[in-house]
């Protein structure tokens, strides 16, 4: 049986959607006839509330959600998360808002928590994360009509744009700039869509520095990269410097590195405390995902409250942090 | 004007609470008459749902809320928190309830914000960190009656009991062992109730074993530790080893006694990535964070359900996980 609606009172009484909200929720606005006729309809069809409260009066859930699909224990030692949802959640609370969050363990989950929360009426919109190939997320949501933005993304004419090419650009050019011209780059797992940019982005500018790009793919993890690293130091050809596409991988690399025969330099796409204190320090792209993560949330407002779909980039605050992992592993 | 509840309109009619809730959620178990009478007195008197449509049917809002009283930059680097959240959050997914949270920059605002999760009945517990002293928290909860449980924590004699005994004497002994005779705690901040009685823990061990300890107030961050810890070096009767109370504050303090003169051992009261790449590696203990969050959420979780107030500690998980740091500088 399906659900009665506000919509199908209406319907049946002829009265407005909001006659029939008023009625149900005692609020002025309507007649005690109208609302006698209203409240009796709803007893005999057993009309359910699908949304809370606030949502009844204001037709808001007052909460935004974020799913993330990545292993509880792991997002533990990934500073970068821990930073991200801390800038959403302050925007989030300005506004007077809360944050829902779930840890998922595959695509699968994710979908049911969508459908959960937009059936229940629990939260106004959803902000996602990690955007991969062929990823179902956004038809679901568009098919659920589950207001959502994709942190870090615009539309663009063949998909998504996660604008990484002027962050690769300051890493290549700060290696070309050292006399490198043999690099490897080890990215994230190669389904995640910023992290294909990255690697084009990575060729495309140290071939037009004249160097020689090795791309790889890696797991974002401290004991991926160290062993990762260990099998690129048993290769002939050998680079003189290494970008890691996060923290974790580029402490990781490091240690493995410091059995190499000549000095490897190592950058790091995510800066951190892991960066700062390595021995020795790693040179590290500063990219404010405390920032990054408020103004997704700041967007994500003003798409559900003011429909407002323009797609401003923020202003980029990448700095590189030069450390001594390049400074002084010179080729 | 007061609100009108289930309870009122119950009272006037003569009905059962039951009966009310029946007839307004438009389920079996009441007559037609009965039906019209409740929706129509409801109407009448301005009867608003208070709670979400769950709530209204099950009591319940499926979701549990904690709120972190600090910095939102400063969590970014605190891998203790993410854990902890991750724990929490992934044993409230295995119940299919949802995790709220908010970062608040006062207690005026945590206060503020369970107030408003209690009118709105949006959460069904919570779950408070960093009790401090003389905190206001558990009572404006309690007369709020909403339930909550104290991470950590157990209710004793004269207050609250976080068993912290236990590794203040695995830390205190491993450097008794070592030969240590004068070391130094820097602590968090003094109103955190298990820091005051990690505190107390360590100089009664210390004393019981006959060293001569000094117990220095923290601010658990990276820079503050660095400087505080320069400083203790500046002391004519200067440790041979010092405690740290978290991992920031352990590598913090390890860059400062680079200069040391003589070596002085480090121990952190975390364990985390930063005091495994740190240089010395960190002798460290590993609390398991992940897992105190699983087993709050769990016991919270059974609280609500099933209104278990049994106060079981979680077993015991601390491990020392022995580096550099206190095996390579030894008095």
């Amino acid at each position: 049986m399906a659900r009665v609606t506000i919509d199908d009172l209406a319907a049946r009484l002829g009265l407005s959607r909001a006659s029939v909200s008023y009625a149900l929720n005692g609020r002025p606005g309507v007649g005690d006839e109208t609302r006698m006729r209203v409240t009796a309809l709803a007893a005999e069809l057993g009309w359910q509330p699908s949304v809370s409260a606030r949502s009844l009066s204001r037709r808001r859930a007052d909460a935004y959600g974020i799913v993330l699909n990545r292993q509880p224990e792991d997002l533990g030692s990934e500073p970068y998360y821990m930073g991200l949802l801390s800038g959403i959640e302050s925007a989030l609370s300005e506004t007077g808002v809360s944050l829902m969050i779930r840890f998922v363990a595959d695509q699968d989950s994710e979908a049911a928590v969508y459908r959960t929360w937009n059936a229940e009426g629990r939260v106004d919109g959803v902000l996602l994360t990690d955007l991969r190939t062929d990823d179902p997320r956004p038809a679901l949501l568009d098919e659920l009509t589950l207001t959502y933005l994709v942190h870090g993304g615009r539309r663009a004419a063949d998909g998504w744009n996660f604008d990484q090419a002027t962050d690769a650009a300051t890493l290549v050019d700060h290696l070309a700039e050292l006399g490198h011209r043999r690099i490897v780059h080890i990215s994230g797992p190669p389904d995640l869509l910023h992290e294909t940019e990255r690697r084009r982005a990575v060729r495309e500018i140290g071939g037009r520095r004249g160097m020689e790009v090795i791309t790889v793919q890696g797991d974002y993890t401290f004991d991926g990269s160290r062993e990762l690293t260990g099998s690129l130091l048993e290769d002939r050809r050998r680079p003189t410097a290494i970008i890691y596409s996060n923290d974790l991988m580029a402490v990781g690399g490091s240690i493995a590195l410091r059995s190499a025969t000549e000095p490897i330099a190592v950058l790091s796409w995510d800066d951190s405390l892991l960066c700062r204190t390595a021995s020795p320090s790693i040179t590290a792209l500063q990219r404010d995902p405390y920032g990054a993560g408020r103004f997704s949330a700041e967007r994500l407002i003003k798409l559900v409250e003011e429909d407002d779909h323009s797609e401003l980039l923020p202003r980029s605050r990448s700095a590189l942090i030069i450390r001594e992992s390049s400074l002084r592993q010179t080729p």
